[in-house]
Parts: structure tokens; sequence; C-alpha cells
């Protein structure tokens, strides 16, 4: 039987489990794919920590290029994540005229575009399914299973952690704070995590997809990002007060005036199939024109999951080697994007004033509201005075960003506002 | 631009979507793939009849061999359903050395064994990814996406017209006969809705899924297979009442034991996110041990939404062509599958009885049941009587299907007992 020789770069979690997963089902996979996938060498930077699998200690290498160098080696597996080294040790194996498979978000939402250059004309396969969406089949599912659409959007719960921590915030009432404490007790999320809770993790991933769903790589620097650390136990209660739930959505629009790039907290009608993903779980909702609505399910993150999708990348890569493909891989237009800018975003928003108790409060907020053409859909006034103010909430009709952007300001310098102004962007989500 | 020539038998529903996609979205798909997509020839035995679509004259004939015979033909597209004549095409096609697309899925559940074995044996393709869950790509996800696992379970929606009327029956307490009118006055069902209604469709479909799950061919003929003409409003009253919802489910689960393969009415706990798919869609659930559970979601049915997955198939070939790929397609274990019997299976169970209101006959119900080791969960006795009986309802724990048979005989056969038992499965759901 054919062998394919396999070359890692990161022991860590993903790459123990990618090891877990060839060690246990590899006479599976190889019946299935009519080869065999051969580890030929593993590079971590550390060698001693005790990993919960075992390899024969001539596989391993502290030297990241020895993995690249080896002759053995058709496919190099690239995941230590982050920009360096890994962008050089891809650039390095892609030269070599290695095949790569890469679970690095971060990179390819900075570096996508001269990456898959660069093996286009290598004539290298560059697998990335475990990018985004852990074990959940995305990457092929837009490229390959959805490839006769227009897509038109994509929502994704991309952010296990985000999620995990919204939903103790819905479900037990918890403060962000400590549902935060909670996830990082439970290793959902990291000591410093920021690039998950601010929104970034998401908005990596969604710079890969909406490059895909666009057929051009799309820049990471156009994605508004806004995270969920100000997102407040009161704003979760009123928005199931008005049938929502809140969740950090990665939004990519494909429309005529371009495309609409975001990740935010946003507020999502109960009973849509996305508001009832929960915990570290992660989803994408993908539209397509002739399609209609799907949506992809599954784990974002974990050894095994995440092993899954770059295991069935090495499949792809090697059933292409064995096969003797002369095709080219992955086709980008080299087409310029058109953006929308979040400014001229256009959907209902829940507003969370915090007033004085006094009259004639409401009819100054409206008023603002009023000039600025933003109409309201209903107001909750209701609960305790806390520091001498009330929340009032308000769901407005579809209005422009910049309106609501420019009427806040003029409303957050009221005296009787005591503090800023919250808003929550609201999707129908179809 | 390289063409690879597409031949289509059966210009009805599906066939029409396809035509539809090539020429709506025929420039971006070209693009994508690096080559395009030509039709060369639709059969159909009706020509005159009015469709959305426009096509040149000279590309129809009412002949679907000589679809089969056109030099210019690579891909036979087969969308005319049934067993005969479409297994003779397709084996025609095959023997001619052309690749096949189809969207036939009880032909592939019947047949499936021996169109494959024909296809590796001529060096063709067989794609089939409209014939499971419509648009939805689930056949390459478990085929590729999650080809790193051993496929635990595979929970399906897999047949839109219960789905709906299911749903009718839950949201608007309708009854069976009601929902279905419904269903077919939009569309949604057949004049003859007992494929769909009884469960045939969901088995056909299951046993695809089933087999690429389980690496061999089985058999559709040892499905268990029960549809929900029996289910009524009582009972979907009853299950919501315990915190479940019901829906068709076809449901694979593979064990050391053996596959388990049974359709049937499902009582499903409500926040189950499978219990949460409503209307014609459809979804499947798949447990695998790498990537654990993950949910695949979208339209089971329509012609653009098939459509898209017979042009996914057709663009998987085309690229398979053009790169001149030697490699195997998918492959099938010709090893023997060991069946666990539906008498075999272990699950908690509904229980309705219909019994007349009198002392003593709870006691002599349960006393059957724990005769029969079958133990109680909960019950429910409530509501009026009817026709001189009220309904009892009792959840057992997790019980053997030939023990509850045997009980249900006996009771049935007790005096106090007016109708035949409902019973409906319980799955927890992972």
């Amino acid at each position: 039987m054919r062998e394919i020789g396999v070359g890692i770069i990161g022991f860590g979690t993903v790459g123990t489990g990618v090891v877990k997963i060839l060690q246990g089902n590899g006479d599976l996979i190889a019946e299935r794919m009519g080869g065999r996938l051969a580890i030929r060498k593993i590079a971590d930077v550390d060698l001693e920590r005790k990993r919960d699998v075992e390899v024969p200690s001539f596989l391993l290498t502290a030297d990241a290029y020895e993995v690249i160098r080896d002759p053995g080696v058709d496919v190099v597996v690239e995941l230590i994540g982050g920009e360096e080294p890994a962008r050089s040790l891809i650039f390095e194996a892609i030269r070599q005229g290695k095949h790569v498979v890469t679970a690095n978000k971060a990179l390819l939402a900075h570096r996508g575009k001269e990456i898959f250059e660069a093996a286009k004309e290598r004539g290298v396969q560059v697998g990335f399914e475990a990018s985004v969406g852990g074990g959940i089949p995305i990457i092929r599912s837009l490229t390959e299973g959805l490839v006769a659409n227009r897509i038109r959007a994509i929502f994704g719960i991309l952010n296990g952690t985000s999620n995990y921590i919204l939903t103790r915030m819905t479900e037990q009432g918890e403060e962000f704070g400590e549902a935060l404490k909670k996830a990082q007790s439970l290793g959902y999320a990291e000591a410093d995590p920021r690039l998950d809770v601010e929104g970034i993790d998401a908005a990596h991933k969604l710079t890969i997809l909406a490059s895909l769903a666009s057929g051009s790589w799309v820049e990471f620097e156009r994605v508004y990002v806004e995270g969920i650390t100000r997102i407040t136990p009161l704003d979760i209660q009123f928005s199931m007060e008005f049938g929502y739930r809140i969740k950090l959505l990665a939004i990519a629009k494909i429309t005529p005036e371009g495309v609409e790039l975001r990740v935010h907290p946003t507020m999502l009608p109960k009973d849509h199939l996305l508001a009832q993903v929960g915990g570290v779980y992660n989803a994408i909702y993908v539209t397509g024109d002739a399609v209609g609505p799907t949506m992809f399910y599954g784990q974002g993150a974990g050894g095994l999951a995440a092993g899954s999708a770059v295991v069935s990348d090495l499949v792809s890569v090697a059933k292409r080697i064995m096969g003797g493909v002369k095709g080219k891989g992955l086709l980008f237009s080299e087409g310029p994007v058109t953006y929308k800018a979040i400014e001229d975003l256009v959907c209902p928003y829940y507003l969370r004033f915090t007033a004085v108790d006094r009259p004639g409060v409401l009819s100054k907020i409206s008023g603002i509201l009023g000039a600025n053409e933003i109409s309201i859909a209903s107001v909750i006034q209701k609960g305790r005075e806390v520091n001498g103010a009330v929340p009032v909430v308000m769901m407005t009709h579809g209005a422009k960003e910049e309106a609501v952007k420019r009427a806040l300001e003029e409303i957050d310098r009221l005296d009787v506002i005591k503090d800023r102004t919250t808003l929550i962007r609201v999707e129908e989500g179809s």
C-alpha cells in the first residue's frame, strides 16, 4: 500500500489529536483512501512535556526545518499558530515543493493571499479545514459542496469561548467576568482571553470564510470588530423579553454594493437555529442563491475535533498525490474587492439608555432619534433605580449605523443620561 | 477554457434547477473550477411541458439513450428516479465509460452495491450528493470532511414532507390528515404520499448514509421502518409535557454488536438541536469518534437546492477529468455487515394506553410491565374520558424492544384496554 509521508510542526493539543487519530483510526483511513498516512517527523520546542500519546523518539526533533527537509515528508502540517515562525516555515515548505496543511487562522487571515499564490506557483496544495470551525467541514462545504452557489450571507458562531461565556450569562445570569473565569477554569479560555472575547479570533475566521465566499481574499483590516466584554446580564435579560438571544456573530454579506464584514454581539430571534447553538459549540449559517439557507454545526476546538479536520486535509492531499492530479487547487479571482463600510449598515438596533427617572427624558431621547430618522419599534422602561438612573430600552426599526452613532453621541451628552448608551445590532438571520 | 460535456436525463424539477444554475452561475462556476460545464443534451419523455427555463431545442430529445451515446457527453446526470429505466440507463452510461451523477435514492438504496462495483471496474465516478438531504453537502461531509472518523451514529431528519406535517401537528395542533392535506396543497407532498409518510423515502436515504458510515453497503431490507401516520395530536401534546418533540428520525448506529438501522417517530429532548429543525427542512446529526457531534442542515428538496448538489457533483467529476486523476473513487470494504435487530434495541419508551377509568387498571398495566422487566420512569393520567376510556401515558427507563412488544401484546388483551397501545421510542440524541 502506498505511503504518504506526513511531517508535523507543533506537538500541542491539535498535533496530539492528529497523532492519536492516525494511530487509532489509521487502518480505517488507509482502507478509505487506498493508501497510508505515515508520520515521518514531528517537531516541537518542548520535547520533554508529557503527552497522552506515545511516539517513537526517533520521530521527534526540536528543529522545525528538519521536518520540512525530510525527503520522506510529502505534506507538512503546521500547528504552531501565530505569524512567525509559522509564516516562514510554510513558505519554506512550499518552496521545497511540499504540500501544506495548517490550522493557522491568524496567519491565513493576514497572509492567505500570498500563501495561496506561492502554493499555486509551486503546484502544491494548502489545506486549512482546521482553521475555521474545528472539526466542522465548512471549508470543504463552501468550496466544494456549495460550489454551484453565489453565497449571499454567512452568519457564524466562530468562537467557542465567547459562545460559552454568553451561554452562561444567558442561562445562569452570570456577569461577563464571572463567566469568563468559569471558562478559564474549564480550559475553554486562555489566560489572555482577548483574542477570543474581543472578537479578533472570530474576525480571523470570518476573513477566511468571506474570502472563499467572495472568491477574492478580503482584508482582515476591513472587518468591523466588537467583542462581548461590554455585554451585561441586563442586556441579555432585555433581549430575551424582546424574543431574542445575544450571540457573538461573525457576519459576511456579499451584496451588489460590496462585501459587508463584521463581528459583534448580535441579537438573533430566539427561534433561529443559530440562537440554539450553546456552549463551546460553533455553527456556520450559510445562505446560497441556489441552496437557500444551510447550517453546519460542531465542536469549534479541541485536539480531536481539529485533528479530524487536519486529517481530512491530509487525506485530500494524499489522494491528489496518489491520483497524479495535475489540476489547480483552490482558485481565487484576482479582482479587487469592494467593501461596504459599517457606517452604511442598515439594521434594527437595540439601545439601552441609562437615564434619570424624570418626566420628559423619553421625549428628549426619542426627539433626537426622530431627528436622525431613526424610528422606534418598541420601548421598555422598568426596573429599579440604580445610582439615580433607570434603564430605558428601545428597539428601532431598520436604521443607518451612521445616523444611530450620530444620535447616540448627542443623546449621551444630555445631562439626564448617566452612562454611555449600549448598542446591540439586530439580525433577523436570513 | 476546457469544456466538460453534461447530459441530463429527466427534465423535471431538479433537472430544471440544474439548468437554471448552470445558466445563471455558469461563469462563476467556470471561474471556480477552471473549466466550463456545457450542457450537450437533455432527455425527457415530455418535451412540450412549459418549464421556467429556456434551452435551445436542439439540446432536447425524447430518447434517453441519445444522451448516453452523445460523444460530447462526459457525464450523464440521471434525474428520473425510481428503479427502471433509471437502473438500465445508469449501467449503460457506465458501460460506455461515462461518469454518472444521480439523485436517485431509491435506486442507490437497492442497487448501490452493483452500481459502484460496475463504476469502479470501468474507472468512472458516480456522484450522488443530491440523493440525500437535497442541497446539504452531507455525502461529501461523510466521505471527505469526516473521513478521519469512525462514525458512531447518524440521526437524520431526511424527509421534509414528514417533518412539515409533524411541525404543523406540533405548532397548530392539527390532526395528521389535516396537516397532510396542507402539505399537499403547498406541493410539499405527493398525491400518493406513502413513500414519504410511511418512512420509506427516509429509509432509502438512511441506507445510503449508513453504507458510507459503515464502509459496506447495508441492505435496505434490514432497515426497520415505521411511518408517522399513527401519530396523534394527543401524543404530541403528551410528548411536550415530558419535555420532548416528536420527529421522524432515521437512525443508524454503528456498534460493536452490529449496525442498527431504523426509521420511526422518535421523541427527542426539546432542547436538542435536531428538535429545533422545523418545516420542510432536513438535518443530519452525525457523531464521529474524533469530531464528536456535528450537524448539517438545509432544504431537503426543491429544484434549486437539489440542483446545487447535482452541480457540486458535476464540478467534482469535471475536476477529476481535467486533473487526469487515475485514483479510485469511493472505496467500500467487501466485508459482510452484521445487523442489530430491532428486537434487541434498548431505549426508553413512551407508551400511551387507552384504558377504562376504573380502580386497579394502573396496577394491572404496571404489573405486566414489571413482569417483563420494564421499569416506569413517569406516568401521566389525565384528560377527559372519550368513548369510555382515558389516556394513560408512561415513560419507561431503558427497556428491550422485545420485552416491550411482549408486554404490550399482553396488556392490549386486557379487557380494561380499549385500543391498541401507542409506542414511541425515545432518544436522548447523542
